[in-house]
Protein backbone atom coordinates (compact mmCIF):
# COMPACT_ATOMS: atom_id res chain seq x y z
CA UNK A 1 0.00 0.00 0.00
CA UNK A 2 1.13 3.46 -0.83
CA UNK A 3 1.17 5.92 2.07
CA UNK A 4 1.15 9.90 2.28
CA UNK A 5 2.06 11.59 4.84
CA UNK A 6 1.96 15.88 5.51
CA UNK A 7 4.41 16.79 7.85
CA UNK A 8 6.19 20.09 9.09
CA UNK A 9 8.94 21.28 11.03
CA UNK A 10 11.54 23.74 12.19
CA UNK A 11 14.72 23.48 10.17
CA UNK A 12 16.82 25.17 12.46
CA UNK A 13 18.58 22.27 14.32
CA UNK A 14 18.73 19.97 11.35
CA UNK A 15 21.17 19.85 8.34
CA UNK A 16 18.21 19.95 5.62
CA UNK A 17 15.96 17.16 4.68
CA UNK A 18 17.69 15.31 2.27
CA UNK A 19 19.43 11.48 4.35
CA UNK A 20 23.09 12.14 5.40
CA UNK A 21 25.46 10.21 7.03
CA UNK A 22 25.47 11.97 9.89
CA UNK A 23 21.99 11.65 10.85
CA UNK A 24 20.95 14.53 11.42
CA UNK A 25 18.18 15.59 8.99
CA UNK A 26 14.58 15.42 9.00
CA UNK A 27 14.43 12.62 6.94
CA UNK A 28 16.73 10.56 9.26
CA UNK A 29 14.50 11.99 11.68
CA UNK A 30 11.49 11.07 10.11
CA UNK A 31 12.59 7.28 9.00
CA UNK A 32 13.86 6.60 12.18
CA UNK A 33 10.10 7.21 13.38
CA UNK A 34 8.64 5.49 11.22
CA UNK A 35 11.02 2.66 11.21
CA UNK A 36 9.87 2.40 15.24
CA UNK A 37 6.23 2.31 14.50
CA UNK A 38 6.16 0.40 11.36
CA UNK A 39 8.65 -1.98 13.10
CA UNK A 40 10.83 -2.16 9.57
CA UNK A 41 12.77 -0.12 7.26
CA UNK A 42 10.72 2.46 5.57
CA UNK A 43 12.25 4.22 2.75
CA UNK A 44 10.20 7.85 2.18
CA UNK A 45 10.72 10.33 -1.02
CA UNK A 46 9.49 14.23 -0.46
CA UNK A 47 7.88 17.16 -2.53
CA UNK A 48 10.61 19.48 -2.26
CA UNK A 49 14.22 18.85 -0.33
CA UNK A 50 14.81 21.71 2.18
CA UNK A 51 18.45 23.00 3.02
CA UNK A 52 19.91 23.51 6.32
CA UNK A 53 17.82 25.59 8.78
CA UNK A 54 14.82 25.66 6.32
CA UNK A 55 11.30 25.39 7.94
CA UNK A 56 8.78 23.35 6.27
CA UNK A 57 4.90 24.43 7.16
CA UNK A 58 3.48 21.22 5.08
CA UNK A 59 6.14 18.74 3.31
CA UNK A 60 4.61 15.90 2.00
CA UNK A 61 5.90 12.61 1.34
CA UNK A 62 5.24 9.08 0.11
CA UNK A 63 6.48 5.57 0.85
CA UNK A 64 5.26 1.96 0.24
CA UNK A 65 4.49 -0.02 3.74
CA UNK A 66 2.54 -3.71 3.96
CA UNK A 67 1.47 -2.45 6.78
CA UNK A 68 -2.13 -1.60 7.55
CA UNK A 69 -2.99 0.75 10.16
CA UNK A 70 -5.77 3.56 11.05
CA UNK A 71 -4.43 6.45 9.43
CA UNK A 72 -4.88 8.47 13.13
CA UNK A 73 -2.28 5.86 14.18
CA UNK A 74 -0.33 6.34 11.35
CA UNK A 75 -0.35 10.02 12.53
CA UNK A 76 0.13 9.44 16.35
CA UNK A 77 2.16 6.84 16.61
CA UNK A 78 4.62 8.71 14.19
CA UNK A 79 5.03 11.87 16.26
CA UNK A 80 5.55 9.47 19.43
CA UNK A 81 8.98 8.88 18.41
CA UNK A 82 9.85 12.35 16.21
CA UNK A 83 11.42 14.94 17.82
CA UNK A 84 9.80 17.98 19.55
CA UNK A 85 10.20 20.15 16.93
CA UNK A 86 9.16 17.78 13.76
CA UNK A 87 4.77 16.39 13.78
CA UNK A 88 3.26 14.65 11.34
CA UNK A 89 0.07 16.31 10.40
CA UNK A 90 -1.97 14.15 8.42
CA UNK A 91 -1.59 10.43 6.54
CA UNK A 92 -3.69 9.10 4.09
CA UNK A 93 -3.05 6.04 1.46
CA UNK A 94 -2.77 7.13 -2.24
CA UNK A 95 -3.05 5.35 -5.28
CA UNK A 96 0.50 3.91 -6.48
CA UNK A 97 0.51 6.19 -8.99
CA UNK A 98 1.00 8.84 -6.70
CA UNK A 99 4.25 10.42 -6.45
CA UNK A 100 5.03 12.89 -4.20
CA UNK A 101 7.94 14.82 -5.85
CA UNK A 102 6.44 14.03 -9.68
CA UNK A 103 2.88 14.50 -9.02
CA UNK A 104 3.44 18.28 -7.53
CA UNK A 105 1.77 20.68 -10.18
CA UNK A 106 3.28 23.28 -8.25
CA UNK A 107 5.42 24.59 -5.15
CA UNK A 108 4.97 27.60 -2.62
CA UNK A 109 7.48 28.96 -0.36
CA UNK A 110 6.75 31.90 2.21
CA UNK A 111 9.99 33.80 3.33
CA UNK A 112 9.60 36.38 6.41
CA UNK A 113 11.80 39.10 7.24
CA UNK A 114 12.27 41.52 10.11
CA UNK A 115 12.78 44.77 9.31
CA UNK A 116 13.72 46.44 12.32
CA UNK A 117 17.08 48.50 13.95
CA UNK A 118 17.66 45.45 16.32
CA UNK A 119 18.45 41.72 14.99
CA UNK A 120 15.76 39.41 15.74
CA UNK A 121 15.81 37.63 19.08
CA UNK A 122 12.30 35.92 20.45
CA UNK A 123 12.40 34.84 16.90
CA UNK A 124 15.74 34.18 16.02
CA UNK A 125 16.64 31.56 12.76
CA UNK A 126 12.99 31.55 12.09
CA UNK A 127 13.25 35.33 10.76
CA UNK A 128 15.57 37.22 8.30
CA UNK A 129 16.58 40.14 8.94
CA UNK A 130 17.19 43.90 7.75
CA UNK A 131 18.04 47.20 9.78
CA UNK A 132 17.31 49.28 6.42
CA UNK A 133 13.50 50.67 5.43
CA UNK A 134 12.61 48.68 2.26
CA UNK A 135 11.11 50.02 -0.57
CA UNK A 136 7.85 47.96 -1.32
CA UNK A 137 6.96 49.79 -4.85
CA UNK A 138 10.54 48.66 -6.11
CA UNK A 139 10.42 45.58 -4.77
CA UNK A 140 6.75 44.79 -6.28
CA UNK A 141 8.43 46.32 -10.05
CA UNK A 142 11.23 43.92 -9.57
CA UNK A 143 9.24 40.90 -8.71
CA UNK A 144 7.17 41.19 -11.69
CA UNK A 145 9.83 40.83 -14.29
CA UNK A 146 10.35 37.17 -13.14
CA UNK A 147 6.78 35.85 -13.38
CA UNK A 148 5.93 33.58 -15.78
CA UNK A 149 8.52 31.02 -17.85
CA UNK A 150 12.14 31.71 -17.62
CA UNK A 151 15.30 30.32 -17.48
CA UNK A 152 16.80 30.91 -13.77
CA UNK A 153 20.15 30.25 -14.45
CA UNK A 154 21.26 33.24 -12.42
CA UNK A 155 18.95 32.38 -9.30
CA UNK A 156 20.61 28.77 -9.31
CA UNK A 157 23.11 27.30 -7.01
CA UNK A 158 26.09 25.36 -8.30
CA UNK A 159 25.04 21.87 -6.64
CA UNK A 160 21.94 22.20 -8.22
CA UNK A 161 20.35 18.88 -9.37
CA UNK A 162 17.06 20.01 -11.50
CA UNK A 163 17.82 18.60 -15.33
CA UNK A 164 16.37 21.83 -16.17
CA UNK A 165 16.57 25.90 -15.39
CA UNK A 166 13.46 26.71 -16.94
CA UNK A 167 10.69 27.31 -14.51
CA UNK A 168 7.48 28.73 -14.38
CA UNK A 169 6.96 31.29 -11.58
CA UNK A 170 3.33 31.98 -11.19
CA UNK A 171 3.58 34.41 -8.25
CA UNK A 172 5.27 36.78 -5.71
CA UNK A 173 3.20 38.48 -3.35
CA UNK A 174 4.80 41.25 -0.82
CA UNK A 175 3.21 42.06 2.06
CA UNK A 176 4.30 44.21 5.24
CA UNK A 177 2.87 44.47 8.49
CA UNK A 178 3.71 46.54 11.17
CA UNK A 179 4.59 50.24 11.01
CA UNK A 180 8.30 50.10 10.18
CA UNK A 181 9.18 53.92 11.39
CA UNK A 182 10.28 55.30 14.44
CA UNK A 183 6.89 53.60 16.02
CA UNK A 184 7.95 50.36 15.86
CA UNK A 185 10.00 47.39 13.80
CA UNK A 186 7.82 45.72 10.46
CA UNK A 187 7.52 42.45 8.84
CA UNK A 188 7.56 41.97 5.11
CA UNK A 189 6.36 38.15 4.17
CA UNK A 190 7.35 37.20 0.66
CA UNK A 191 4.70 34.54 -1.12
CA UNK A 192 6.14 32.42 -4.20
CA UNK A 193 4.73 30.10 -6.19
CA UNK A 194 6.15 28.29 -8.87
CA UNK A 195 5.80 24.75 -10.74
CA UNK A 196 8.91 23.96 -9.39
CA UNK A 197 11.82 25.74 -7.66
CA UNK A 198 15.73 25.63 -8.17
CA UNK A 199 18.16 24.74 -5.39
CA UNK A 200 18.01 28.13 -3.58
CA UNK A 201 16.21 29.68 -5.72
CA UNK A 202 13.99 31.98 -3.31
CA UNK A 203 16.98 32.60 -1.05
CA UNK A 204 18.55 34.02 -4.59
CA UNK A 205 15.64 36.03 -5.67
CA UNK A 206 15.12 37.38 -1.98
CA UNK A 207 18.91 38.73 -2.04
CA UNK A 208 18.13 40.48 -5.12
CA UNK A 209 14.72 41.50 -3.94
CA UNK A 210 15.75 43.06 -0.99
CA UNK A 211 19.16 44.74 -2.98
CA UNK A 212 16.61 46.86 -5.27
CA UNK A 213 14.51 47.46 -1.54
CA UNK A 214 17.47 49.00 -0.05
CA UNK A 215 17.63 51.55 -3.54
CA UNK A 216 21.20 49.77 -4.15
CA UNK A 217 20.01 48.65 -7.59
CA UNK A 218 17.00 49.73 -9.62
CA UNK A 219 13.90 47.32 -10.19
CA UNK A 220 15.20 46.94 -14.26
CA UNK A 221 18.21 45.40 -12.81
CA UNK A 222 16.10 42.13 -11.66
CA UNK A 223 15.35 41.78 -16.20
CA UNK A 224 19.52 42.18 -16.54
CA UNK A 225 20.29 39.80 -13.45
CA UNK A 226 17.31 37.10 -15.69
CA UNK A 227 18.95 37.64 -18.62
CA UNK A 228 22.49 37.15 -18.25
CA UNK A 229 21.84 33.11 -17.06
CA UNK A 230 24.54 33.58 -14.65
CA UNK A 231 25.09 33.14 -11.04
CA UNK A 232 27.54 36.23 -10.69
CA UNK A 233 25.07 38.33 -11.94
CA UNK A 234 22.71 38.19 -8.70
CA UNK A 235 23.06 39.19 -5.26
CA UNK A 236 24.26 36.84 -2.77
CA UNK A 237 22.33 34.07 -1.23
CA UNK A 238 19.90 35.04 1.61
CA UNK A 239 19.92 33.76 4.94
CA UNK A 240 17.67 30.18 5.28
CA UNK A 241 16.25 31.47 8.61
CA UNK A 242 13.09 33.05 7.40
CA UNK A 243 12.18 30.25 4.43
CA UNK A 244 9.24 28.16 4.51
CA UNK A 245 8.23 25.48 2.06
CA UNK A 246 4.56 25.78 2.83
CA UNK A 247 4.17 23.15 0.38
CA UNK A 248 3.39 21.17 -2.96
CA UNK A 249 -0.05 21.39 -4.65
CA UNK A 250 -1.37 18.32 -6.15
CA UNK A 251 -4.79 17.32 -8.62
CA UNK A 252 -7.68 17.46 -6.58
CA UNK A 253 -8.12 13.90 -7.81
CA UNK A 254 -5.66 12.75 -5.20
CA UNK A 255 -8.05 13.67 -2.48
CA UNK A 256 -4.85 15.08 -0.04
CA UNK A 257 -5.64 17.12 2.27
CA UNK A 258 -5.20 21.32 0.86
CA UNK A 259 -4.50 22.58 4.53
CA UNK A 260 -0.95 24.25 5.39
CA UNK A 261 -1.07 23.89 9.51
CA UNK A 262 0.51 26.70 11.35
CA UNK A 263 0.53 29.24 8.56
CA UNK A 264 -1.53 31.82 10.76
CA UNK A 265 1.58 32.11 12.86
CA UNK A 266 3.54 33.51 10.61
CA UNK A 267 3.93 37.13 11.11
CA UNK B 1 24.30 58.09 35.65
CA UNK B 2 20.58 55.63 36.18
CA UNK B 3 20.39 53.88 33.09
CA UNK B 4 16.75 51.84 31.47
CA UNK B 5 16.91 49.23 28.93
CA UNK B 6 14.44 46.96 27.17
CA UNK B 7 14.97 43.76 25.82
CA UNK B 8 13.31 40.52 24.32
CA UNK B 9 14.17 36.94 24.56
CA UNK B 10 13.15 33.41 23.92
CA UNK B 11 13.49 32.30 26.87
CA UNK B 12 13.61 28.58 25.28
CA UNK B 13 17.40 27.79 26.36
CA UNK B 14 17.41 29.16 30.27
CA UNK B 15 17.02 28.99 33.39
CA UNK B 16 14.98 31.96 33.77
CA UNK B 17 15.68 35.88 34.33
CA UNK B 18 17.05 35.56 37.55
CA UNK B 19 20.81 34.84 37.79
CA UNK B 20 21.91 31.58 39.22
CA UNK B 21 25.30 30.04 40.02
CA UNK B 22 24.86 28.04 37.10
CA UNK B 23 25.25 30.85 34.51
CA UNK B 24 22.32 30.19 32.64
CA UNK B 25 19.91 32.31 32.85
CA UNK B 26 18.72 35.97 31.04
CA UNK B 27 20.30 37.96 33.72
CA UNK B 28 23.75 36.54 33.72
CA UNK B 29 24.41 36.93 29.97
CA UNK B 30 22.90 40.23 29.93
CA UNK B 31 25.02 41.07 32.66
CA UNK B 32 28.05 39.44 31.21
CA UNK B 33 27.16 41.24 28.21
CA UNK B 34 27.15 44.84 29.57
CA UNK B 35 30.27 43.58 31.85
CA UNK B 36 32.12 43.19 28.35
CA UNK B 37 30.36 46.49 26.62
CA UNK B 38 30.96 48.47 29.65
CA UNK B 39 34.47 46.89 30.87
CA UNK B 40 33.32 46.87 34.51
CA UNK B 41 30.55 44.47 36.25
CA UNK B 42 27.18 46.05 36.23
CA UNK B 43 24.23 44.68 38.16
CA UNK B 44 20.46 44.72 37.09
CA UNK B 45 17.21 44.61 38.53
CA UNK B 46 14.40 43.67 36.07
CA UNK B 47 10.53 44.83 36.08
CA UNK B 48 9.49 40.89 36.04
CA UNK B 49 11.15 38.01 36.90
CA UNK B 50 10.54 35.23 34.24
CA UNK B 51 10.05 31.45 34.91
CA UNK B 52 12.53 28.91 33.47
CA UNK B 53 11.26 28.85 29.56
CA UNK B 54 9.08 31.86 29.67
CA UNK B 55 9.98 34.59 26.87
CA UNK B 56 9.71 38.15 27.06
CA UNK B 57 8.73 40.85 24.36
CA UNK B 58 9.53 44.05 26.54
CA UNK B 59 11.63 42.87 29.75
CA UNK B 60 12.51 46.41 31.65
CA UNK B 61 16.05 46.15 33.70
CA UNK B 62 17.47 49.97 35.28
CA UNK B 63 21.44 49.81 36.44
CA UNK B 64 24.04 52.05 37.72
CA UNK B 65 26.98 53.64 36.02
CA UNK B 66 29.76 56.12 35.50
CA UNK B 67 30.16 55.41 31.58
CA UNK B 68 28.72 57.84 29.45
CA UNK B 69 27.86 56.46 26.16
CA UNK B 70 25.26 57.22 23.12
CA UNK B 71 21.77 55.20 23.44
CA UNK B 72 22.48 53.65 20.38
CA UNK B 73 26.21 52.69 21.61
CA UNK B 74 24.25 51.04 24.47
CA UNK B 75 22.26 48.80 22.15
CA UNK B 76 24.53 47.89 19.66
CA UNK B 77 27.43 47.13 21.43
CA UNK B 78 25.61 45.13 24.39
CA UNK B 79 23.60 43.21 21.86
CA UNK B 80 27.28 42.12 20.26
CA UNK B 81 27.90 40.29 23.16
CA UNK B 82 24.85 38.39 23.54
CA UNK B 83 23.28 35.22 22.39
CA UNK B 84 21.30 35.42 18.66
CA UNK B 85 17.82 34.74 21.30
CA UNK B 86 18.47 37.77 23.32
CA UNK B 87 18.59 41.57 22.23
CA UNK B 88 18.44 44.85 23.96
CA UNK B 89 15.35 46.77 22.29
CA UNK B 90 16.64 50.32 23.67
CA UNK B 91 18.75 52.04 25.88
CA UNK B 92 18.06 55.47 27.24
CA UNK B 93 18.87 57.62 30.43
CA UNK B 94 16.47 57.83 33.25
CA UNK B 95 16.06 60.04 36.69
CA UNK B 96 17.80 58.24 39.42
CA UNK B 97 14.57 57.75 41.20
CA UNK B 98 13.16 55.36 38.71
CA UNK B 99 13.27 51.59 39.70
CA UNK B 100 12.15 49.21 36.82
CA UNK B 101 10.58 47.04 39.21
CA UNK B 102 9.14 50.01 41.59
CA UNK B 103 7.89 52.33 38.99
CA UNK B 104 6.32 49.88 36.87
CA UNK B 105 2.55 50.71 37.80
CA UNK B 106 1.10 47.19 35.58
CA UNK B 107 2.33 44.44 33.85
CA UNK B 108 1.01 42.50 30.48
CA UNK B 109 1.29 39.35 29.87
CA UNK B 110 0.51 36.65 26.69
CA UNK B 111 -0.13 33.32 26.73
CA UNK B 112 -0.51 31.70 22.79
CA UNK B 113 -2.13 28.64 23.00
CA UNK B 114 -2.36 26.11 19.63
CA UNK B 115 -5.50 23.99 19.34
CA UNK B 116 -4.93 21.19 17.07
CA UNK B 117 -5.15 17.41 16.97
CA UNK B 118 -1.47 17.26 16.25
CA UNK B 119 1.25 18.78 18.73
CA UNK B 120 3.19 21.96 17.79
CA UNK B 121 6.30 21.00 15.22
CA UNK B 122 7.67 24.56 14.12
CA UNK B 123 6.30 26.90 16.99
CA UNK B 124 7.55 23.39 19.80
CA UNK B 125 8.46 25.94 23.16
CA UNK B 126 6.96 28.71 21.68
CA UNK B 127 3.18 28.01 22.32
CA UNK B 128 1.56 26.03 24.71
CA UNK B 129 -1.14 22.97 23.65
CA UNK B 130 -4.47 21.97 23.33
CA UNK B 131 -6.49 18.97 21.67
CA UNK B 132 -9.22 19.53 22.49
CA UNK B 133 -11.79 22.34 21.56
CA UNK B 134 -11.98 25.44 23.43
CA UNK B 135 -15.53 26.45 24.99
CA UNK B 136 -14.64 30.68 24.27
CA UNK B 137 -17.96 31.75 25.85
CA UNK B 138 -17.47 29.73 28.83
CA UNK B 139 -13.50 30.86 29.56
CA UNK B 140 -14.42 34.40 29.25
CA UNK B 141 -17.09 34.15 31.44
CA UNK B 142 -14.86 32.00 34.21
CA UNK B 143 -12.26 35.26 32.92
CA UNK B 144 -14.22 37.97 34.28
CA UNK B 145 -14.98 36.26 38.13
CA UNK B 146 -11.02 36.95 38.41
CA UNK B 147 -11.68 41.00 37.38
CA UNK B 148 -10.44 43.82 40.11
CA UNK B 149 -9.05 43.50 43.77
CA UNK B 150 -8.52 40.00 44.96
CA UNK B 151 -6.71 37.77 46.83
CA UNK B 152 -4.94 35.51 44.61
CA UNK B 153 -3.19 32.90 46.89
CA UNK B 154 -5.06 29.92 44.95
CA UNK B 155 -2.79 30.85 42.01
CA UNK B 156 0.53 31.44 43.77
CA UNK B 157 3.62 28.97 43.61
CA UNK B 158 4.85 28.16 46.89
CA UNK B 159 8.05 29.98 46.30
CA UNK B 160 6.02 32.86 45.56
CA UNK B 161 7.91 36.21 47.09
CA UNK B 162 5.76 38.87 46.94
CA UNK B 163 4.54 40.68 49.68
CA UNK B 164 0.89 40.47 49.46
CA UNK B 165 -1.32 37.58 47.64
CA UNK B 166 -3.57 40.54 46.29
CA UNK B 167 -3.56 42.12 43.16
CA UNK B 168 -5.81 43.89 40.90
CA UNK B 169 -6.38 42.12 37.70
CA UNK B 170 -7.53 44.87 35.46
CA UNK B 171 -7.99 42.76 31.98
CA UNK B 172 -8.26 39.51 30.70
CA UNK B 173 -8.91 39.48 26.42
CA UNK B 174 -9.26 36.36 24.62
CA UNK B 175 -8.94 36.07 21.27
CA UNK B 176 -9.16 32.95 18.81
CA UNK B 177 -7.65 32.82 15.27
CA UNK B 178 -8.01 30.40 12.36
CA UNK B 179 -11.03 27.88 11.92
CA UNK B 180 -10.18 24.85 14.91
CA UNK B 181 -12.02 22.85 13.27
CA UNK B 182 -11.58 19.76 10.58
CA UNK B 183 -10.39 22.79 7.98
CA UNK B 184 -7.26 23.62 10.46
CA UNK B 185 -5.98 23.99 13.93
CA UNK B 186 -6.71 27.86 15.75
CA UNK B 187 -4.82 29.74 17.81
CA UNK B 188 -5.93 31.17 21.26
CA UNK B 189 -4.44 34.24 22.64
CA UNK B 190 -4.94 35.03 26.12
CA UNK B 191 -3.75 39.26 27.65
CA UNK B 192 -3.39 39.93 31.07
CA UNK B 193 -2.99 43.18 32.75
CA UNK B 194 -2.34 43.73 36.58
CA UNK B 195 -0.94 46.18 38.82
CA UNK B 196 1.36 43.09 39.19
CA UNK B 197 1.34 39.00 39.13
CA UNK B 198 2.46 36.59 41.83
CA UNK B 199 5.07 34.07 41.11
CA UNK B 200 2.81 31.33 38.43
CA UNK B 201 -0.02 33.30 39.07
CA UNK B 202 -0.74 33.54 34.22
CA UNK B 203 0.15 29.45 34.49
CA UNK B 204 -2.42 29.06 36.87
CA UNK B 205 -5.10 30.81 35.70
CA UNK B 206 -4.29 29.56 32.47
CA UNK B 207 -4.73 25.93 33.78
CA UNK B 208 -7.84 26.89 35.32
CA UNK B 209 -9.62 28.36 32.01
CA UNK B 210 -8.70 25.62 30.22
CA UNK B 211 -10.42 23.28 32.41
CA UNK B 212 -13.07 25.59 32.12
CA UNK B 213 -12.80 25.62 28.34
CA UNK B 214 -12.73 22.10 27.86
CA UNK B 215 -16.01 21.64 30.15
CA UNK B 216 -13.92 19.81 32.71
CA UNK B 217 -15.37 23.03 35.13
CA UNK B 218 -18.54 25.02 35.34
CA UNK B 219 -17.25 28.65 34.60
CA UNK B 220 -18.30 29.85 38.08
CA UNK B 221 -15.84 27.45 39.66
CA UNK B 222 -13.76 29.54 39.03
CA UNK B 223 -15.25 31.87 41.62
CA UNK B 224 -14.79 28.74 44.12
CA UNK B 225 -11.39 28.81 43.28
CA UNK B 226 -11.20 31.84 43.91
CA UNK B 227 -12.41 32.26 47.56
CA UNK B 228 -10.88 29.11 48.77
CA UNK B 229 -7.05 30.68 48.89
CA UNK B 230 -5.58 27.72 48.62
CA UNK B 231 -3.12 26.46 45.68
CA UNK B 232 -5.05 23.07 45.96
CA UNK B 233 -8.52 24.31 44.92
CA UNK B 234 -6.68 25.20 41.37
CA UNK B 235 -5.75 23.16 38.17
CA UNK B 236 -2.06 22.38 37.56
CA UNK B 237 0.06 25.19 36.41
CA UNK B 238 0.31 25.16 32.56
CA UNK B 239 3.02 24.65 30.63
CA UNK B 240 5.39 27.91 30.26
CA UNK B 241 6.14 27.02 26.61
CA UNK B 242 3.39 29.84 25.13
CA UNK B 243 4.00 32.68 27.85
CA UNK B 244 5.35 36.23 27.02
CA UNK B 245 5.93 38.75 29.22
CA UNK B 246 4.61 41.73 26.93
CA UNK B 247 6.39 44.18 29.28
CA UNK B 248 5.73 46.50 32.21
CA UNK B 249 3.89 49.97 31.78
CA UNK B 250 5.18 53.42 33.62
CA UNK B 251 4.28 56.56 34.19
CA UNK B 252 4.49 58.90 30.79
CA UNK B 253 6.69 61.53 33.36
CA UNK B 254 9.76 59.05 32.74
CA UNK B 255 9.58 59.71 29.10
CA UNK B 256 10.50 55.57 28.54
CA UNK B 257 9.54 53.71 24.98
CA UNK B 258 6.17 52.31 25.14
CA UNK B 259 6.71 49.79 22.05
CA UNK B 260 6.36 45.70 22.60
CA UNK B 261 8.82 44.67 20.33
CA UNK B 262 7.42 41.97 17.64
CA UNK B 263 4.16 41.57 19.54
CA UNK B 264 2.65 41.76 16.12
CA UNK B 265 4.96 38.32 15.57
CA UNK B 266 2.37 36.13 18.23
CA UNK B 267 -0.39 33.93 16.46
Amino acid sequence: MRMALGLSYNGQGYSGWQSQPSGNTVQDRLEAALHRFATQPVGTLCAGRTDAGVHALMQVVHFDTPLERPTASWVRGTNRFLPPDIAVQWAQPVADGFHARASAVARRYAYVLLQSPVRPSVDAARVGWVFQALDHAAMRQAAEQLLGEHDFSSFRAAACQAPSPVKTLRRIDIVRRGPGDAHGPCYWRFEFEADAFLHHMVRNIMGCLIAVGQGRQPPAWMQQVLRAKSRAAAAPTFAPDGLYFLGPLYDAAWGLPRRTAAYDWLP
